[in-house]
């Protein structure tokens, strides 16, 4: 974890260029890393030439989907910094094993060497970082060096090493905001209508989204609240014991449960009769607030309700915590430093300096140190019966929601049109991805 | 529908009491109308004496449940102008038909008469304007005249009559500012992962919400778009007709969605193997998003996501439109405005005075020309095929999403701490609801 600086493998005094790309679910703030990005290159304008992104990821390197950043226009920098989705499209797609796909690998070297790439900036969470660890090597091993740094990107927050991921601070105000809202809503008519509520977050294995829930806490410091993390399986009896207490004492329970909470005997918690699509056994999540809202229905014999705000939550341009915005941008910024400085095969990662006021500065760490690993919230974060979250969870999440940075509005909505960028022109025989 | 004057019931020249209470779902703004309820009463001092809520609405007035706003703290009314949920507590429950339980009749004129309540200001939706007029009559006929009017209110829209109800114009700009998210979030990544995504509406029988997403189109114009409903069955056929279609040509498909769309044979969808809640006959909505996702899913044997925003679009003290946020104070003012002209039993409107610029008065009509009516989207804000919208729709839309007048943030969230009041202490023998 410690700061290093490996040798880098660019041996040249020459300006190089870079290429940019996005991987994996996107967030509210991975465009403001691209910004950063492209801005901190244009400094360092002795060090890079030119500038490109691909579109769709690794994937659109194989189809040489590329787009010419380099003079990109300052309104389409400053529309970067507030849009949400991924600017230059991110792709759930990762190359194949070497030794099953070699072609994968040299095709990338080919467009890398057409290109003249020297830099290759990945923004994407851990399972992305696996892709540009490969990247780097194959083309390291195969006399073409490129230099291939990491941008941190994940609503999830599950990144290992780093005190947090950009992108989470702001899905994280998202899901506080919408359960502090909606417990409003309960708390005002829960005596003749609904008394449970539960809200789904993303998160996959991981709590991280699900416990910043908890923040409610600092409006509502009684609400009587249940958190299911990911982290902790579900019982249902203790769960519908804690429901009852609840309903008891206040009236209404509020819920907050991870999309990918497990049963005790590692099963996730489905509708009933519903297929689940699987894709490259991928499971996919959705609907266990619904699951539990009609068990809690049926064991109250009453009302409940539950919401599943999905995608809404990691594309909230609305709802951007300044906080984690500047992290994001920091992240762009300290990946094309780490580029200069001709670190290599390293992601910048965000270490804290100070809890009271909260202050920060990156380090970089070798991608492989969190390739593939998943942080889980720790121990100290939850209650004793995994239902609830502690002051030390408290304390964590509050700084990075705060501030607002949201997309300025324009006739009623957030001004966010799609930029339009066109490819470059193709220079090589098209390239089939799917074998 | 004209506006009239119909007899005050209020014989005196001395100023009486005024009971405010707050009925069915809660919207953004109930709250900004409780204020301009008491504001306006304020500035009507020769016509008003004491101002008293119900809390949990006419279940509140059975119960004595009262509160004493006479002398309301300035921070509170300034803190009412942003809270979400009901400040008083909103109730879904009706009196009884006064020849099945004519006691409830009776407690409600015994608690009017102890509190010398001689104006009654109901703020509700088109079910609770059923209660307002049935109280109304009671008292009137029983020698207690009670001056009774009506505030509207609903996410809905689905009053008669009126242009637009207060509140839907805060949800519908929660709803399509989620939606154009969203659209932004997939058109980045379907080319690899999701290609479609299904967000449902709240309204019951009516599409208003569902329509709202349509405004997507002001900032995407080509946006490959579903739009279903409530008002027209759903056809599986057209639809994944249509669904093919848009994604043949554009990739990817997003799909709003009415939580009370039903099948041309008038069934709700709904997934396999959940029961649904009923209560007193209520069908529990909730939940079509997933369905409609699931069966995309194996028609494309694809990834599809699904929002349900659910409560969260009612109460997002975040996303308060300011036309919205006027449309609720004025209501509130003219429904004391109407009081003091004497004006008995009727529910100030919003008439369009001019579509551009967006301008409106408010008139008067009789509370039973709007009580449980229901206002549907109509034929020529929706297209051919019954799964779009309209230039017309939009037009319609676009001036009651315009501006935004959210609560203010505090370290990170809504500004929004639960209002605490005091109820009066009770003068009556407990009274059982439930008999």
């Amino acid at each position: 974890m410690n700061a290093h600086q490996p040798k880098s493998p660019v041996q040249t005094q020459q300006a190089k260029n870079v290429l940019y790309a996005q991987a994996g679910g996107v967030t509210a703030v991975i465009n403001v890393s691209a910004a950063a990005v492209i801005e901190t290159i244009q400094q360092n304008s002795e060090v890079f030439d030119k500038t490109y992104a691909a579109v769709n990821g690794i994937k659109g390197v194989l189809e040489e989907e590329l787009i010419d950043l380099t003079d990109i226009r300052d309104e389409t920098l400053a529309q970067l910094k507030y849009q949400p989705g991924a600017a230059f499209k991110a792709c759930r797609f990762d190359l194949d094993p070497l030794e099953h796909n070699p072609e994968q690998y040299q095709r990338v070297l080919e467009v890398f060497k057409t290109y003249e790439i020297g830099y290759f900036l990945y923004n994407g969470g851990n399972g992305s970082m696996v892709t540009a660890q490969k990247v780097a090597e194959y083309c390291c091993q195969h006399g073409h060096p490129v230099t291939c740094v990491g941008v941190a990107k994940t609503i999830d927050n599950d990144l290992a090493l780093t005190h947090c991921s950009p992108g989470f601070g702001s899905a994280a105000k998202y899901i506080a905001t919408s359960f502090l809202n909606a417990t409003l809503d309960i708390m005002s008519m829960h005596n003749t209508s609904t008394k449970f509520f539960a809200l789904e977050a993303m998160g996959r294995n991981t709590g991280w989204l699900t416990i910043a829930a908890g923040l409610v806490k600092d409006v509502i410091p009684d609400v009587p609240i249940i958190i299911l993390p990911a982290e902790r399986p579900f019982n249902e009896k203790a769960f519908f014991d804690k429901v009852d207490q609840l309903i008891a004492s206040k009236g209404y329970c509020v819920c907050a449960v991870s999309e990918g909470i497990v049963k005790e005997n590692g099963e996730y918690i489905t509708i009933a009769g519903v297929e689940h699509t699987h894709e490259r056994d991928y499971v996919q999540l959705g609907g266990v607030a619904s699951t539990l809202s009609h068990l809690v229905g049926k064991h109250l014999n009453s009302k409940t309700h539950y919401a599943i705000p999905d995608y809404c939550q990691r594309s909230a341009s609305h709802m951007v915590s300044k906080i984690d915005w500047q992290l994001a941008y920091d992240a762009g910024k300290e990946a094309v430093k780490a580029a200069v400085r001709g670190e290599h095969g390293v992601l910048p990662i965000v270490k804290l300096t100070s809890s009271t006021p909260f202050s920060y500065e990156f380090e970089t760490v070798e991608l492989n140190a969190v390739a593939d690993l998943e942080k889980h919230v720790p121990e100290e974060f939850l209650a004793e019966d995994g239902m609830d979250i502690t002051e030390a969870a408290l304390d964590y999440l509050r700084p990075l929601i705060q501030g607002e940075h949201s997309a300025p509005f324009k006739n009623g909505l957030p001004n966010i049109p799609p930029i339009q960028f066109t490819p470059v022109e193709k220079q090589l025989a098209p390239f089939a991805v799917i074998k």
